[in-house]
């Protein structure tokens, strides 16, 4: 069991950032990543197809014998880490919970943003969440719908990733938050820009390295940890062709990703 | 066979645009309209993927005894229009040539813009068209992959998407086109700042109104327009629940869309 990858999906590369941080955390584990590049973006999808979505791609992922499953998703993790965990009986993990937990030790004035798709706000997962540990505590969500194509566009500190940013993060400013949640895997590329329109007195939570963090101490509580000597193997699977994917993946990665295969769910 | 309704499908709501414009110009027809927003958009995917789904879509249409397809969609008619063409044996009809014959009328400069998703950038289908009727016409191509999630984000008239705007359209405007192509069926909703940036001089192409007369055009040579005193009867599927769908539905047709039906292909 132990000597099993872990399975890690997204609905496109955002998710590589986790996968990323898990590598380095866990540098002896096995990884098969799963990008669902045919369907993305997830973020505008209804909770139903984004359930159907997660459950097709956590068939496949078993279907390849993992011994644990990552959504690393914000949008996935929000709607269908529940129905997930109901249906399948190995470990799943989400990245909602990980970056929860994180920004409630941070906040001093008890008053945490998130941003996110508008699925993932709708959703109401982050306030439950958090409300459910704190229930003192105030949060003030804000979709960023244009986020996810800036990020894709490339346009990481563009005049116009400024004002987008401005426009959607004034309110949360004016708020009067000490802490707010990246609520999206490709939200950590905007870190500048994000972090300029708040001010440096507002700490960003970017869950990737909670989650990896929280991939081990479930992992060890198992006993489900390789040993540490192992060599990894990696492997890439996409449902749409895109050379977008593998120079993104490499950006991130390194030589990390070589081979991405496409598979039909 | 004159009875049977014309399909007309897209990746989404834009399509709703062409439909929008066979209602009036064959206003005794019944239309079956099919959007596939749960895995919109089509502009990022692959040349394989968007076939694979135009194909799905296709089929559908066929089991529901449509006389003809209209693919109300640029980046489908650009990558999958000969495809369903070889495949399937009805008339079926895309949104490139007509809006392609219109601008080579139109221009007088012979430098013809094209803007629209990065996939119908990439096949090249507008400059093989242009060029196979006119090759003298010179045509300037700029993928434009944030217009979508502006107008989807209702961003019509944002000091943004101006801003946007002027990036994209800079280079055409100064290599001295005098007719825009809007290859995408969401752009006209940028139509007021697209022309601000491009000068009134500059003719802007709606492939939309051409697309309508095109399928009259079709219909007449196959005697299967139905008798013009018929009360018309309009479906519309799509693949994903979603508010949006019915209120950009609403705001293009009015009382025309009432039920959406959602179906998995």
């Amino acid at each position: 069991m132990k000597e099993l990858p872990i399975g890690i999906f997204d609905s496109g590369v955002g998710g590589l950032t986790v996968a990323a941080e898990v590598m380095k955390t866990l540098p002896a584990e096995d990884i098969i990543y799963f990008g669902d590049i045919a369907r993305t973006p997830y973020g505008t999808k209804s909770l139903e197809t984004v359930r159907r979505f997660s459950i097709e791609i956590a068939d496949f992922l078993i279907k390849q014998r993992v011994k644990m499953i990552v959504v690393a998703c914000n949008t996935a993790s929000s709607l269908a880490l529940a129905t997930l965990k109901e249906r399948f009986h190995l470990p799943i993990i989400g990245v909602l919970e990980p970056g929860v937990l994180k920004a409630i030790k941070s906040t001093k004035s008890k008053r945490i943003g998130v941003i996110g798709t508008q699925a993932t706000i709708s959703s109401n997962a982050y306030p439950q969440a958090i409300k459910t540990i704190a229930p003192d505590i105030q949060v003030l969500n804000q979709p960023c719908p244009l986020f996810v194509p800036l990020v894709e566009e490339g346009w990481l500190e563009h005049e116009v990733t400024k004002l987008v940013a401005k426009e959607y993060l004034t309110p949360l400013k004016e708020n009067q938050i000490d802490t707010l949640i990246l609520g999206c895997t490709h939200y950590p590329f905007l870190k500048g820009v994000i972090q300029v329109v708040m001010g440096n007195e507002v700490v960003l939570v970017d869950s990737a390295i909670e989650v990896a963090e929280e991939i081990k101490k479930v992992l060890s509580q198992n006993n489900g940890l390789r040993p540490q000597n192992s060599n990894p193997v990696y492997k890439f699977y996409v449902s749409d062709t895109s050379s977008k994917f593998a120079e993104v993946g490499k950006r991130l990665l390194g030589n990390e990703i070589q081979v991405v295969m496409q598979v039909n769910v």
